[in-house]
Parts: C-alpha cells; structure tokens; sequence
C-alpha cells in the first residue's frame, strides 16, 4: 500500500478547506490529520518545525518533507498531477491566474480576515486586542469587492476567465467564510456573483468538509 | 528592433521595484512607463482595462495583453527565460520557494502596509480615515517578524535556504520601504538579518531604480 501525504488540517478552517477542494478536483487522495486550533496545536514547537508560521494547512511528503501556505500545497499537488490544469497552461494564463488569485486574497481575503480576528467570534477568545474601527472598515472594503466581483461575473464565467481555476477555489472559500462565520453575505442582488456561486458550489468537490 | 514589454512603474513604489530587481537578475529590458500615482493615473477607466485593481506595476506584452501582480509578472518572466532560475527547480523546491515569499508577503508586508496607509505620509494626503490603534498593532507585528527573520538567518543564508530567489528580492524590498518610508527599520542589534541585508543589497539588481 502506498503511503498517502498527510494534510494537517481542521474542520471548518477555510484555507485546509482549498487544498481540500483542490486534491478532490485532482483526485488525489490525502491523509488528513486533525490539528486542534482550539487547543493551539498549531503554535506547539513541534509544529512550528513543519511550519514556522504556526498556521494550518501543512502538506507533509511521503519523506517527511513540509509545505506550508494553501497555494504552495496546491501548486506542488498540480505540479505532480498536471490533470485536471487549475492553474493554466502557458505562460500567460500560469501569470493571469495568479494574478486573479491574488487579486481575491489581497483585496478579499485580507479584508474578511481583518473582520474575522476583530470581530464577536475571535473577541469571545478574549486573546486578541480587537479594533471596532477597522473592522468597520473592512466590512466596507469586503463589501464593495462584492459589487466589482458581480460585475466582472457579467463578463466571465469564472475568476479566471472562461473556465474554473484554482482562483475559483480561493474566492468561494472566501465568500463561504464570510458568509457562515463573519457575517458577511453577499447581497441578494448581485445576481451575477450568486450564478458563479451556485454553478461552482454543485461541483462534487465542494462537498468536502 | 525588437518591441520590448512595458512596465507601468512609479519611482520608489515598492511592488514595481520587485519587478524591476527580478527582470534584472534576468537580464530582461523592460520598458518603463511612468504612471504618476500623486496624480492616480493608476484609477483612471483606462488603467483599470489594464488592471482591475487599480494598481501599479503592470506588465503590457507586445501584443497588448496585460498581468499585475508583482508575483505573477515575476513568474511570467521566470516562464519566458527560465534562466537564471529564481522560483524553483522541480516541484518540492518550487512550492517551497512560494510558500517562503507568502510568508513574507502575508505576515511582513502585509503589516508594513497597514503601519503605511496609518501613518504620517499617506496620512497628510487625507484622502484615507486613519486607525492609529491599527498602527500600533502593526508596527509591533512587523518588530515581532523581523526578530523571526533574524532568527531564521542564523540558520539559512537566503530566505528561501541557500541561494537567492525571488523571496529574497521581496523581503529586501518590504525592509527598504519599512525603513525609508514607514520609519520601521530593523533594530542594530539583530546581526543576521543585517548580514543577509548587506550581502543581498550589493547585488547590481539593486540599484535599480
């Protein structure tokens, strides 16, 4: 039998979440390991040795080698099964895609991620000194990229142009995050961002927990 | 004569200087056009055909087409000559080297900029509602990292282990503009990171403009 690579991972963390969805969109196989966030398991110094920014997911090879940061693990599992392409063929659509993906992580993700830490759920932890300006703050910028995103779903079928990309990954992680734990749903009436959403959300792949 | 790519650049922006350090480590002439960010031509309708995000640099290939996104310009750039190589050599190696400049980009930049638009320069623009509470968040976050990165030099002469690669062209350039421009320049006492400074900065790429 052939040894799996194993994924630190936790249920609900949306970033495990992406590299989850994507090996299940490649049909690779990982073994998954429970890495308890609320017990700080992943800030123990047995772990900062798999990833010195304490964060989950990690990708350990079949020799014990470490990976950290969901696109990198994502890239290495595209890199050593080419099929289904996430991430583009040429060069130009290999640095279009990472452009889109970026453009969902710096100009989304980020802000969601300053509304999650300073908002009711990470302020019950009572370990974080929570700022309510910037949260107002980002909950605008997470809003207003909503608007940019239903406009540019009338354009494009996905991120990434015409066809679905690892950047579709990233951005239904995010809005799913936001939605069920932020407080942050779209709007009702961006009708252009909810047909991506439910077109991509009925992909087997999105089943994952 | 051979029509050379463009690149949308700003002096003393950081994110094009990125561009313009790797393109020279190539060897890859590149033609700059200044797009005056004081009088937000990067916000104009016809930027944003260019790049969505309203944001500077931008590389325009010869036949018009457009990437943003320092990273993803690199890759391109990496893709179209691949020596020398500056993002990986087979997959472990490359995925390894992305999730070193992630690091960086996610824990150091990241904070530097939030210290940047709260702070006394952007600030006196008043174009931008300032959190001074934020700031001193992220000034503390950014002091913590460079304290990590001292460490982590002890151990490794490059960012991404030993040899130069693109993660070490974006940590030089976050610290140059944390220093010059954010007053955070990194305490005299950590010695690595200062070793790993001066040997970077003396490569001929860094004194592009």
């Amino acid at each position: 039998m052939t040894k799996k690579m194993k994924l630190y991972d936790f249920p609900k963390a949306p970033n495990p979440r992406r590299v989850k969805i994507f090996a299940h969109e490649k049909d690779i196989e990982l073994e998954l390991i429970n890495c308890d966030m609320g017990k700080r398991e992943h800030k123990t110094p047995e772990f900062l040795t798999k990833n010195p920014s304490g964060k989950i997911p990690v990708l350990e090879l079949e020799n014990g080698e470490c990976i950290s940061e969901s696109v990198a693990i994502c890239r290495y599992l595209e890199l050593i099964k080419p099929e289904p392409n996430l991430f583009g063929m040429d060069a130009y659509e290999i640095a279009y895609i990472e452009s889109r993906n970026r453009h969902i992580e710096f100009e989304l993700w980020m802000q969601i991620g300053i509304s999650w830490v300073n908002g009711p759920i990470v302020g019950s932890l009572g370990i974080f000194d929570q700022i309510p300006k910037a949260k107002e703050a980002s909950d605008k910028n997470v809003r207003s990229f909503y608007e940019r995103l239903d406009s540019e779903f009338k354009k494009n079928n996905y991120v990434a142009g015409d066809r679905f990309t690892i950047a579709d990954i990233t951005l239904v992680s995010a809005i799913d995050f936001a939605s069920d734990m932020v407080n942050l749903e779209p709007k009702k009436d961006l009708k252009n961002l909810y047909r991506w959403h439910k077109e991509v959300s009925s992909r087997p792949s999105m089943l994952v927990e």
